[in-house]
């Protein structure tokens, strides 16, 4: 290997230090967040069988996946995200409780293609998902949970709001098949209006261009209802339903303005899972100028079908934790409490360390660890180093007078005082 | 595939409900002890290359990996254990911050097995590990974190203590080979402690059978000690390290001893993985006959040096979540705060639901979600359900006098009060 043995595998990374504190405060409060908002956590595994992927992940995301064989000769999968495994979770384990079924998740999945800026072959997403539930309040629901946690962590964020249900309607008038439907909705996706137009037009005929390219030119929700109602005689019996799913749309961005976010309609927001039926939106993070996306999620109706269960309605959304990351980096972490070293020097025991630390913790509200120096000195430049606050010395000395000494390592004050007055000598140097 | 679509892969499982909600609070409580602790968090990659765990996993893990080719035709694997994954990335990125390293990381490991009670293919680790420190307080560190975890989360347990240098320092001088050694210390783990004496008897003749089977006779120190005194001839130079290794055995036993917790020596202890160098120890449950092991671990000097680094002191431990959980399953898991839920009736506006809910949370320890429901019974059925206390009823009608009702769910109390005294009301009902 010609790699240094302590690289890891190519595109994959550790997270360490300031970085690592940061990944673990918003898993925290992403947990938090859907807690709050009645959601019950959900562990699926990290391995999947291929074929719970296969069907619905869409194009890109099959391409890209770790997938192998284990000795029995099954194709695996490492994750590439989790929705899927929720959706399978709930119809083996879950579809007994009562409705809706609300689960968070924060799990790693994985993708293999060139590693980019940013980019990772491993990367983080937290989820929520409700399955059993039609009212747009459900979407409203994983979306403001979600919010409430970009909100506590300091991250400004709007919504882009499709509905890809539109263009499926039109297109499955126009005839054109499922796969060539999710191909042309993978080119809008990827920004690449005028190729989806064409395809359109080279499959359904002038009417289906014209149509996508109305559609697609107006963020006005008016000017979408007039078109839905122009084409409404190539519709059909699906003109009241693609209506009433595009009233969804206009009652999901108007209930977040309400409440204080800011949501608009993005026509070209497809969002790149084959699995979404209906209402979708995306997270941007305001306040850069190039609003770069977060995550987002959407409506996924049905897709317990897919898996041989029954029809259920379902909507979900994951957000990027190492985008969230990204977009607080450099920013100062919550602070934590106040610390205590308990240095022992010379032959001084460990154990009455380790008790006096333990009084300490369980008296005030100070946490921290014993270290054994050698000496003096050295103990506080390990003190000093490692950022703490408070020293209490047990020296051999001390120890025969019954007695240490406690240091606040920014003022440098210190004082002697007996064992037994430890906890408001200490209590004292917090306060002061 | 002949089996149902909804199933994970074989060995592993989905972690839902109760469960999934305790594994949560064992993941919580034992990051919150490490830090109480000092201890950094560090994320490493899931997967590894397959070198990494080649070298010092111990035979056993190695022939239980899942090992795969990536497309560039690399070997990779799924982690057995996150350890040599910490001493690489210290190699790699925190070499240069000021020692001793501790970090601490909560992660899945995964082993190719078959399938048993309570043993899975894909299981979680809670892991501490302390990175240049020789001092015999680092193995106390680590030990006394990890046991006010299992004290804080209600696992009475008791320590095993062994030292593997006693064993590999008379077969090195008895010149048994590293990779005989290793077998020979894969047997006593396996307890076929006749089988361990009879293969040294056979490589190194009837004394190297006769110290081992003196030494894995007794549980005593003194005799141990006794012991180490009446081979010295054979040790040579290598005889006060033995013995001072001994005495850090002593140490480390006395000091947990004076702090309160149980630790016995324990001379059949090995364990299982070849990277072990000195003192190490083990986590038994007490309270049931079996005293199952939930985890343990021990120093590991100079694995740095496996993947190309200078020599490090470093010790550390991991415990299996998943023997925790089960350790502790049965038992009611704390009580999280009391919970409303905002019911949205008929088609009153879903935002004057958020806007009440945000007030309430805002003005109490009380968190919520917004449902809407169809009619109240439906309504209530749903709150009741989900086992929510308080439900804040807003129907058309209330909305019109500018009111609301709360509900006491276990009481049936009710009240209508206006929108602007809503908090007072949820206060003065949490209080009741």
């Amino acid at each position: 290997m010609s790699e240094p043995h302590y690289n890891p595998p190519r595109g994959m990374r550790d997270i360490v230090g300031e970085e690592a504190e940061l990944y673990e405060h918003l898993f925290s409060e992403f947990k938090a967040a859907a807690r709050r908002h009645g959601f019950m956590p959900i562990i699926t595994p990290t391995v999947e069988y291929f074929t719970l992927f296969e069907a619905k992940s869409g194009e890109e995301i099959k391409r890209s996946m770790y997938v192998f064989e284990d000795k029995g000769g099954r194709l695996l999968a490492l994750r590439p995200e989790v929705t899927a495994s929720v959706v399978r979770a709930y119809l083996k384990s879950l579809r007994s409780l009562p409705k809706p079924i609300k689960v968070y998740y924060v799990s790693q999945c994985f993708r293999y293609e060139e590693p980019q800026h940013a980019r990772y072959r491993e990367f983080w997403q937290g989820g929520l998902e409700v399955i059993g539930e039609q009212d747009i309040n459900a979407d409203l629901l994983v979306a403001i949970a979600a919010s409430d946690f970009l909100d506590r962590v300091g991250v400004n964020h709007l919504y882009e709001v499709g509905n890809v249900s539109i263009y499926r309607g039109f297109m499955r008038k126009l005839e054109v098949s499922g796969g060539l439907q999710d191909y042309i909705l993978h080119l809008i996706d990827k920004d690449q209006v005028d190729a989806a137009i064409n395809k359109l037009r080279e499959v359904a005929g002038e009417r289906g261009a014209e149509i996508f390219k109305s559609l697609l030119s107006t963020k006005d929700l008016d000017r979408v209802e007039g078109f839905i109602a122009d084409y409404g005689d190539l519709l059909g019996e699906l003109r009241e339903i693609i209506l009433t799913e595009h009233a969804r749309t206009r009652g999901f961005i108007d209930t977040l303005r309400e409440i204080g976010y800011s949501a608009e309609y993005e026509p070209k927001l497809v969002r790149g899972l084959a699995y979404y039926t209906g209402l979708i939106f995306e997270y941007k993070v305001t306040g850069t100028q190039a609003l770069p996306s977060i995550g987002g999620g959407g409506r996924y109706d049905g897709l317990t079908e897919v898996y041989s269960g029954t029809f259920e309605y379902s909507t979900g959304l994951a957000l990027g934790i190492d985008r969230v990351a990204l977009a607080l980096s450099g920013r100062p972490l919550p602070q934590t409490g106040k610390y205590v070293v308990v240095l022992i020097l010379g032959d001084a025991p460990l154990h009455v360390g380790y008790r006096t630390l333990k009084a300490i913790v369980k008296g005030t509200n100070v946490n921290g660890y014993v270290y054994r120096a050698r000496s003096l000195s050295r103990g506080l430049e390990h003190v000093n180093k490692a950022g703490c606050e408070l020293a209490v010395i047990i020296g051999e000395r001390e120890l025969k007078g019954n007695s240490l000494i406690i240091k606040n390592m920014k003022t440098g004050e210190q004082v002697q005082v007996s064992l037994g007055s430890i906890l408001e000598a200490v209590k004292n140097m917090i306060s002061s």
